[in-house]
């Protein structure tokens, strides 16, 4: 990749950027631009038109370094192609589900698209309890239409080879393999965690099946090209209004295991269930809002399923079509899967480096273990019960079935 | 790629090519050149020195189609890089084990290697009921090192992943998806078997859980990057003497399921096995020799599982090292795969467009039937009850439960 014209763009430098392009602002259009800093390893620049037109973009430019530790954690600026190329193939997929792609240029490593500042990032809304009807339907939408139509059940096997090969995304894949599947599993420098966690944390480190189980599953997350995966699918990476929904954010897109995509959207929703353990509302309130949240991820996976499956069936001409009891087989294996990786993600947002707002935002150490303790004794169920699990029930039956022990046992 | 200069040689042309490379043979050498003709898709010059020094080498040049079938079945030039490059592997990891690589000319897609007309194609070995005292050690061991040192057991993922683009090898493998998973399980117009077996091969058609399970393997070789496999390892791409083994021709290479290549070799003895229900051999003698094909069977996966546990061990350093449990349920994964691979690779044998010699010398077709026969009922059993297998012997108890069921139905 020639990357020789690359520099790091000002607030002004944009600007003078953006006016060279033609077709996205006026000529004279008095342009402001504002870095949102909201970024763990990019840059984020937001330019509006001043005046009536209201008219804005995103620019969306890679550092040569993960932004959030600095340049010492050098990183290739090859992840802006692949953040546009996958968001260029989920929009041609999922049109609307995405933000729109206006250009992406490869010497600066950016990528221009939509604005979404009418939108908030749905992590931010989960906290405040909000609710989003749509939101099951649209990402229960995107995820089997992005993983069906990118896996081997759509594709040529040698087209999606060709596919494998342009998103071999080795640095990110290392961030999770690390981040998700190693280091939260013994006494890593990288982990932090809250104190009063760590004793139940230390059985984790002790516990030999757990630890075979993840094991088992970062095998499958390193060799299983299964789909055109998302692979950072969290609330964070979703904004959200009451009518829609937008993914952004596949810089960590590889073709990975659909479960870990599906697995990371249930774990977010779990972790925002288990923080509500630790929040001061009364108890209705929290029930009720508890109650939303599993509806959601029992109807993500219905939608998905009944999406996965009518894909399926219009794909006649495929071999698989016609195989009695495949779909049904495929379809209980990505489950389970789900669960899988859905309790490392889980586990790991509780031990390792990367911890979720959801939980952080609650300020007395107390309070917060003890959404703590829920999350890591679900992430363990999930993993190690993923295998008896055959319906999405039985997991939101799990889910309710742990709470109760737990809230018990206080 | 640029094979600009690419042209398909004669053997005249192939002297006066040797003759321009330094360091194989003397100035003034006398040079006879033959090509085999025995290659399915490639040309293969033998050139050896007139006079005592005895010198030979092997020139063997892609064709830019399948030789077998003719310029209508195009095929890339790429796969002699992948050979070449595969070879060198093997080479460093298993010394001895395949023949030396000597040069590779990407231009004139070919490769001059060892000659090896000192040993015997391992399959004609097994038709005349020769016994290889040391080659269970040396195909254990082969397999051994090449699956684990090509694996995330051995290799950074980061390096194993470029590895993996490097061996991406879509034509060569969707021989083996089309000729090896899908048009043995229906009536494709590539299939070409005994008309006695007819009835017995549509059962096998009409048989959804037989199907269901291909499928699930077909699934597997598509997406299960785990290994840099050979990809066709039957016992006619392996070369031996009673002393010596040397395993060739690896242009199916890529990374795909270990357990596919542990299963071609077990099928590969497995249909000597069979067809010997068809030889006119006396019954003691013949006994015998299936006894030690079913010792070697039982010899190969011993020493494959000794060496893979040895490389595991040695590897300490390893996040996986420390995993309690781990290798024992890797290994019983392989040798579940194993057995899975097996049975696709003895019924496609039979069904499918390429046979072997083992069964297709067999002239009367009523006897060749009687091996056939077997052939079909153990692939089903091997592909069908995989999961219930938990060490070797329980796989070659199975082979000869279903051989004197066969034999007492006769």
């Amino acid at each position: 990749m020639s990357n020789s014209g690359y520099h790091v763009l000002s607030e002004l430098e944009t600007i003078q950027y953006v006016k060279k392009i033609p077709g996205l602002f006026s000529e004279n259009a008095l342009l402001i631009c504002k870095e949102l800093g909201d970024g763990n390893l990019n840059l984020v620049f937001r330019i509006t038109e001043k005046g009536t037109s209201g008219k804005s973009i995103i620019i969306k430019q890679a550092l040569p370094y993960a932004r959030v530790v600095g340049e010492s954690w050098p990183l290739t600026l090859d992840r802006s192609r692949i953040e546009s190329d996958a968001l260029m193939i989920q929009n041609i997929l999922c049109p609307g589900l995405v933000p729109k792609v206006y250009l992406y240029d490869k010497e600066m490593s950016l990528t221009i698209m939509e604005d979404l500042s009418t939108h908030i990032n749905m992590r931010k809304g989960l906290i405040t309890r909000n609710q989003y009807p749509h939101f099951a339907k649209h990402i229960g939408t995107f995820l089997a239409r992005t993983l069906f139509l990118t896996s081997d059940l759509a594709l040529e096997p040698q087209y999606k080879k060709q596919k494998v090969v342009k998103f071999i995304n080795l640095e990110l894949c290392k961030i999770t393999e690390d981040l998700v599947f190693t280091d939260p599993y013994y006494d890593a420098t990288t982990n932090q965690f809250n104190p009063l966690m760590k004793e139940v944390i230390k059985e984790i480190w002790d516990h030999a099946e757990l630890k075979l189980e993840i094991t088992k599953l970062k095998e499958r997350f390193l060799t299983h090209a299964q789909a055109l995966i998302h692979g950072d699918l969290h609330t964070g990476s979703i904004m959200v209004t009451e009518k829609d929904t937008k993914v952004i954010d596949p810089e960590f897109a590889f073709y990975g295991p659909m479960g870990f995509d599906i697995g990371n959207v249930v774990a977010n929703l779990l972790l925002n269930f288990c923080a509500h353990e630790g929040c001061s509302l009364d108890q209705k309130e929290r029930l009720q809002y508890q109650d939303y949240l599993l509806n959601i991820v029992e109807e993500i996976w219905t939608i998905f399923e009944k999406e996965f499956r009518a894909l399926w069936k219009g794909n006649e001409s495929s071999f698989y079509a016609s195989v009695q009891g495949y779909d049904d087989d495929y379809i209980l294996r990505l489950l389970q899967d789900t669960l899988g990786y859905a309790g490392c993600e889980m586990m790991r947002r509780v031990i390792g480096l990367a911890h979720v707002p959801d939980l952080e935002s609650i300020d007395d150490p107390k309070l917060r273990a003890k959404g703590e303790r829920l999350a890591l004794a679900i992430g363990q169920q999930l993993v190690l019960r993923r295998e008896t699990v055959w319906t999405i029930c039985d997991l939101t039956a799990l889910v309710r079935y742990i709470k109760n022990r737990e809230v018990d046992e206080d």
